[in-house]
This record gives C-alpha cells, sequence and structure tokens, in this order.
C-alpha cells in the first residue's frame, strides 16, 4: 500500500496556506457572461455603431456536416441561451475590463453599458432530433446584439447537442435498461459536467452522480463505491457491512477491487446479515474485466443465494458501442454507469455549427 | 441573402420575456463549488465518519497510459485546484441541497457544515512536462477530505493537461511563429473556454480571443473580423473602410469572404489609404481554401504594393498537424489562429488520470 514518489515532487503546499499567483489583473471577479465573447465580436460592433450599420439582421444557427458516426443530433441548450439572452448586460467590472484590454471608444463602451438585449429568438423545443443544415434557432434583431451573442451561443448550443447526442445514443443501445452519468470526472471542466447531466436527463439517463447538476436540475443522484473505499478497510466485507450499516437500503457494493467471484461471495454474505435485519441490498458493480462472462456468474450466484432482486450494475469505459454489444450478447446487466467516452462524445468531441446572417436590413 | 426558414421552427421567444423551465429545486443558485463531487463521494464519506474510520490517506495523482499520438503530457491545473481546496466547505445552501437530494444522517450533514480541507498538497509546477505512470500531484490528509476532493482535482488536472498538451504541441509546430487562441465557441462549455486560454498561454499562445478570459488571466486579446461583418455592408471595401475607421492601426482584414484575390486587394487599396493618413494595416486573415497557396499569393501582391509590414494570419480548422505541413512547406504565414479541434483536443479529447490511494494510516 505503501508508496513514495522517486523523484519527489517539486512543490509543496500545506493546509489553508497556498501561495497562488495572482489573477484577474482587472481587479474583480465580477465578470459577467456577457463578457464570455470573442474580442472581434466587440471590434466589429465598434465599427459597426461608429459607421452607423446598426439595423436588423436575422443569424441561424445550423450545422454544416455531421461526423462519420452521427446519423441524427438532438438539440439541447435553449434554456441557457435564453438565460444568457435575458440577463445580457455589461456589468461595471465587464466596463473596466474593456478599458483595460482594448481600444474601445468612450462613446461605444457608455452604449455597451445601457445595451440589453432587445432581438427575437425562433428556435426548436429541446430534445427536437436534427438533421444537417437543418437550422435549430434563429436570432433577429439590430445586427450589433445578434453578432455580440454569437460565441456563447455557438459554444452553449454546439456543447449540450453533441453531449444530448451521444447521450441518446447510449440510451438507445442499452435498450430499456438504466443508463446512470458517472461522467464528472472526465467531462471537459465544470460546465460540461453539469450541462452533460442535464442533457442526458433529457434523453432518458436514469440519474447522475453528480451532486451539483441533481441540485441545480432536480435529477436523481445516484452513486456506489469506490475502489478506495474497499482499501481502507481491512477486509473487504468490513466495507460493504459499514457502508450497508450507513445505507442499509440503497447500497451497491463495488465487487472488483480484489477478486470478483470473493467479492460477490462477500457482497452475498453481507446481503444475506442486511435481510436478517430487513433491510435489501440494492445491487453490486462490476467495474473490470468480462462484464459479459462475470455478470453471467454473478447473476448466478446471487439467485442460487435467493438474492434475485439484487441488481447488477456495470461500468468501466463503456460507451454506446460496448453496451451494444454486452445487451445483443444478453448480458444480464440491469444498469450502465457511463463515463468518460460518453462524456466527452469521445468518437465526436465538437460539432461543426454556424451561425450566419441570412438577412440584413438595408 | 434572404433565407425562410421551411419548414417554420416550433417555438418563439420574443425580448427579455422568455418562459423559461423552472431549474434548481433546492430554491438558491448559491450552490458552492464543494458541491461539484459524485454522490459517492459523499456516501463514502458518511459510511466513513459513521464506521470511525477517519485516519490520514494519501492520494496520487498519475496517469496509466497515454494516447496513442502523444509522447508527454504538460501537467496544468494547480491553480484552480489550490483555490478550490483553500475555499472547500460546504455553504447552508450544499447543505439544504444534500437535505433534498440524499439520505444523508444529520450529524454527519453538522460535521459537514462545519468541514474544511486541512490537508497537504505536493505538486509538480505547473507547466511541467510529465510522462506515463508519473505522479503528478499527492494529496495527504483525513480520508474524508481526500475522497470528497476527487471529482473536482481529477476533473481540473484531466481538463487543462489535456487542453496544455494539445496546445504545447500547436506551438511546437508553429516553430516560432504566432499561434493565437480562437477556440470559444468550440470548447465544451465556459469553464472549458477560460481554461483551455490559461493553459494554452502557459505554453506560448501568442493571445486569445476570449475577453472573459483575457480580463481573467491578463492575457493578450486579439481578434480579427467575420464573414458577417463584410457581408453587413454593400462592398468589401466598405466594410474593410468602416473596421480601418474604428481600429487604424490594429485591423486585420478577412479576405476571402467573397473571392481572395479580390479581397486582397481591397485590403491594399484600403492599407494604402490608411498609410497617407500615417497609419498602417496590421495584417490580413485566411480563413479558407488553399492556404499555402493564398498566403504566397497575398504575400507577394502585398509586397508588391509597398507593403511587407502586413502581415498574414491563417485560420481555418487547423492544429499541430496542419500548421506543421504548412510550416515544412514554407508558407508566408506569421500567424496561426487555432479553433475547435486544438481547444478540443479533437485527437485525444481525454485522459486516463487516476486519483489512487497509495497509503492509509492502520
Amino acid at each position: 500500500m505503501e508508496k513514495r514518489l522517486d523523484p519527489p515532487l517539486r512543490c509543496s503546499y500545506t493546509g489553508a496556506n497556498f501561495d497562488t499567483v495572482g489573477v484577474n489583473p482587472v481587479g474583480s471577479p465580477k465578470l459577467s457572461a456577457s463578457l464570455f465573447t470573442d474580442l472581434y465580436q466587440l471590434t466589429m460592433a465598434q465599427a459597426y455603431w461608429q459607421s452607423r450599420t446598426t439595423r436588423d439582421a436575422t443569424f441561424s444557427l445550423h450545422f454544416r456536416k455531421f461526423p462519420c458516426n452521427r446519423s441524427y443530433y438532438v438539440f439541447v441548450g435553449l434554456e441557457d441561451v435564453l438565460d444568457y439572452l435575458e440577463e445580457f448586460s455589461f456589468s461595471d467590472a465587464d466596463i473596466e475590463a474593456l478599458k483595460y484590454l482594448g481600444p474601445f471608444d468612450d462613446g461605444f463602451l457608455k452604449y455597451l453599458s445601457e445595451l440589453s438585449f432587445s432581438g427575437e429568438v425562433r428556435s426548436m423545443p429541446e430534445g427536437t432530433l436534427f438533421f444537417e443544415n437543418e437550422p435549430v434557432l434563429e436570432v433577429a434583431g439590430p445586427v450589433i446584439e445578434c453578432q455580440l451573442v454569437e460565441t456563447f451561443l455557438v459554444n452553449q448550443i454546439n456543447l449540450q447537442s453533441m453531449m444530448a447526442t451521444k447521450a441518446a445514443r447510449t440510451v438507445h443501445a442499452a435498450a430499456g435498461r438504466q443508463v446512470l452519468d458517472f461522467a464528472a470526472r472526465r467531462t471537459h471542466g465544470t460546465d460540461a459536467a453539469v450541462k452533460f447531466a442535464r442533457a442526458a436527463h433529457i434523453t432518458g439517463f436514469s440519474g447522475t452522480s453528480n451532486v451539483q447538476a441533481a441540485a441545480m436540475y432536480g435529477i436523481s443522484p445516484v452513486g456506489t463505491m469506490a475502489h478506495s473505499f474497499v482499501a481502507t478497510f481491512e477486509q473487504e466485507l468490513d466495507a460493504f457491512t459499514a457502508y450497508a450499516a450507513s445505507f442499509p437500503d440503497s447500497s451497491i457494493f463495488l465487487v472488483d477491487t480484489y477478486d470478483t467471484e470473493e467479492g460477490v461471495k462477500n457482497a452475498i454474505k453481507c446481503a444475506l446479515e442486511m435481510r436478517e435485519f430487513g433491510h435489501s441490498l440494492r445491487g453490486i458493480r462490476l467495474d473490470s474485466g468480462n462484464l459479459l462472462k462475470l455478470s453471467q456468474m454473478s447473476r448466478r450466484m446471487l439467485d442460487d443465494a435467493g438474492l434475485p432482486f439484487v441488481q447488477i450494475f456495470a461500468s468501466g469505459g463503456l460507451d454506446e458501442f460496448a453496451i451494444e454489444s454486452l445487451v445483443a450478447s444478453g448480458a444480464p446487466i440491469d444498469g450502465f454507469g457511463v463515463g468518460t467516452k460518453v462524456g466527452t462524445s469521445e468518437d465526436a468531441p465538437y460539432t461543426d455549427f454556424v451561425y450566419k446572417m441570412v438577412k440584413y436590413a438595408r
């Protein structure tokens, strides 16, 4: 269990006394989402404003070409776009930041400080399937406003539709079995993680391990236990017993920390004891090895022990391709926990969304 | 220019009167970063706490296996990890959310409400290159605290190191030419976008188009103009003139909206006029077509017009592979704008980081 670093790492930090490098040169952390934009949106806005090129335009958000593994996409992200547009304005801190950053005109900055979004949005409902070159959302309004919001709109619709699509494919492959979001630790940051939980929920996932997302969106929180938990106790059985004492009716034991067959035996021992006290083990989780064979063995062992109600969950590098294959093989798996590959849409990690001006009032 | 949707989109929203679906069932948006964790970290914490399994442990963050396209990785993400650990605590809103979400014990929730991070961190400095199985960061402290912070730590180190690595490869390929971050609209959300700008800055990018990231981290903001800007004016030359009037010494004209050769001619016309007023065009941008041939043609035309100081920037689906090829061909390109493929680390969009317990005080 003991392992020392060789060579030793080169920095050391203790308790709440970290020596962090100063960031945020503009002296305020209160930057708003409106500042999440490409610089050229703001410089073009100034050039529009100074040249009085300020009539109404219409921009269309659509997708030029799908990646080879995708025959449809699922539109998600509208709610965040609408929230953003409703709150669109430049705070005092944003204006200070712009003074610091760029060659902006004082009159233009005053104009920005009084700006809100006055345009219109037409959109598909979230959860709609769409295809190549099909517009999903249109923004109409003064050309400056339409332009300033492009970066955020494309970012969020790209992110959430890409994720919803990968999630929908996974739900489809699971053919009625539960799919659970375990992706928080490998998504591209915290924004991506909570948005994935929401997008997955919309497409039919049964729950998320992401507590923040569960709280934000009212999604069922789910979880089992980690290998480190099992390893912290002297014996695997001690770990199961301790967990069952805390969660007598919702425990799912991770059985592959040492030897999976022994792990299932220990889970059965604990489950039988729980039953004597009127409780029941919810499930076991397999996280490595041949999931088909191990799930068949586990199901047989659990049934033979009179525990047909104990469910089998599988995880470990799963995506829609692996799940489809397990389902086709008849693996007795009740639920799939998916993480990395699905949460990053690994085989198609971006979309080709463009936000194109389709009309300008001359 | 006009294009109507057929069939029309199915929702319509106007101005600041959107009918958004209610979220956040716990009634408060003030959830802290500490709630960004997998549910099982919290259920295991309760089981540790109730079974008095609360001694010190050491966890090591390392990388099991590199993807086939990577021979090194660059460690980035420490600063956010340290900020997070310094502020680690559960707010009243977090505790309310946990009461709503889970089968948590009141005594355990009281313990959580008083918790802060008391452990130690040893780490590589940010920007360090590392290799397979080399620990990059160690956390030591009470096992509950080490476990609770896992999800955030893995998420941020995974994200930022993956991005820094792709960025470093791109800077290397550019062989001394400028590399600019244009990735904001296609990264996986807003967190990923600002972290990419920072990671790219650490590895040697010359600037970012992301205004929020520029303000947060003191990075040079950069930008040119969009095709929609050019299309908004009657003539391409009008667009260039309007932009030059607003930014007489920092303009970069996008020359490929209609016909690139004509675009360069218009840029030259405008640049010569700017010179009469004592100003100078900074550059032109090529965003499509054969970038080698177009850059050679543009350089010749600019030089022949007596404008050798006007720089040539290229963009459009570039990554380290495309840049390496352009550099090897001797393309006269002064700077590369990179977006989608680099910002999502498209060929290796996740890492295999694990956070493994290497010591527990029995």
